[in-house]
């Protein structure tokens, strides 16, 4: 990454780099916690139910937080290729998040246990509803190329403020169902603090921990993506040409 | 609110309107729902437990929250009233945070319920202490004149960052305590999907409407206070007398 005065990142590859090890961390754990204390994973049967946290912490939080951060890391390549990659991540994510909720809803009906009653199935819901509205709308604002460049540098403000917001409600997502899968499957214990407890508890602090620093590193006016200088000179031709604005004006 | 092109605040005066009426709304079920559905309130036996949630919900969001947007709403006031208001809402919030939560820990010593287990403790008591820490070094650098303006200057971003991810951690944390509360006590109804259990579901998502909207809110730049002409003008001679710097100088 860059350092010149022009792109001056000073401690974000650092805050970058503890985003990365804090989003490893809370896959890692969450991985071990449902293999190691519940049973592993499967596509039937109650270990179906498993495949739901594991693919929403994947994709609601660390994909989509990738995404976010995309804008950032590689910003000396150009809009175009960073802005493929933030697709191809939100792709990933919008695909890894519908096995996830789709596992939940199979588990439910093979179970016989309620859909859609909980604070966490709301909230869950809610998130990935106005997710896929975002993914939509995203798509077109700045895929097609027919939508003018007003239109673009208008709607780019809300749709960043929508993507750090969503990120920040699949992370307090996350921590209801820890907290209901906890009371679920050791409601007597959990109180006594065993290890289970521990490192569920762990991984709801290491999701928030990933959340502040994605927030911390996307709210830094001066960590924002700078235009490399020929977008610079492209953005003032396309204004001219589809707005009729002088490139000399301010 | 003035709309001149100096302080250009747009639809912003609605969307204050719309997080009072979130809040208001949050405040108003929280106490029909302890009232209603779980006993009412006192300082002994079960219902001192109800002490917590109306007190964090009041304190930790409410007063929180909107001690955040004084910069915004009262945006033509002086800075040093604005700064007091801000200081002010902060202590009621900081004295009833810590009336709910001298509640809570009371009601668990009197009927032997374990403290800290829970994800929302952890949650909660990170929150509560970085709020606190948040609180002195705010105090410190804001209201201690011997401070310079440089440190001021480079402290300010980090402290309207934290200050927003608290609110947003106080959230999170009253949704993982409306969970465990409905799970503890409707743990076989809240799947039928009773009254009590969609209120307190509806609480939560007043809960999250009023943090997205608070963070809309603080994080439009275009919605920034803009120091009014007298204090550009202090804050000139201020710099130059500190730091030595010339006032001519951009």
């Amino acid at each position: 990454m860059d350092d010149s005065p022009h792109q001056n990142t000073g401690w974000m590859p650092y805050w970058i780099a503890l985003s990365q090890i804090l989003g490893v961390a809370a896959l890692a754990v969450t991985g071990t916690w449902l293999s190691h204390y519940r049973g592993g994973f499967a596509w039937s049967g109650n270990l179906q139910f498993n495949v739901h946290p594991l693919c929403m912490v994947l994709g609601m939080v660390f994909l989509c937080g990738d995404a976010l951060l995309v804008y950032r890391v590689f910003r000396n390549e150009t809009k175009k290729a960073t802005k493929i990659l933030h697709g191809v991540l939100h792709i990933l994510a919008l695909i890894i998040s519908l096995v996830g909720i789709i596992a939940v809803f199979q588990f439910h009906k093979s179970s016989g246990i309620p859909d859609m009653y909980s604070l966490h199935s709301w909230c869950g819901m809610a998130t990935f509803v106005f997710y896929i509205l975002q993914w939509i709308l995203g798509f077109v604002m700045f895929f097609v190329p027919e939508v003018g460049f007003t239109y673009k540098a208008k709607f780019k403000p809300m749709h960043v403020f929508v993507g750090l917001s969503l990120l920040v409600c699949a992370i307090a997502t996350c921590l209801l169902g820890l907290t209901e899968k906890l009371l679920f499957s050791i409601p007597k214990d959990y109180s006594k603090m065993p290890p289970e407890g521990i490192l569920a508890n762990t991984l709801g602090l290491l999701l928030v921990a990933f959340g502040i620093v994605v927030g911390y590193i996307l709210t830094r006016d001066e960590w924002r993506r700078q235009p490399l200088p020929e977008e610079q000179a492209l953005s003032i031709d396309f204004k001219t040409l589809t707005e009729g604005e002088s490139p000399c004006e301010p």
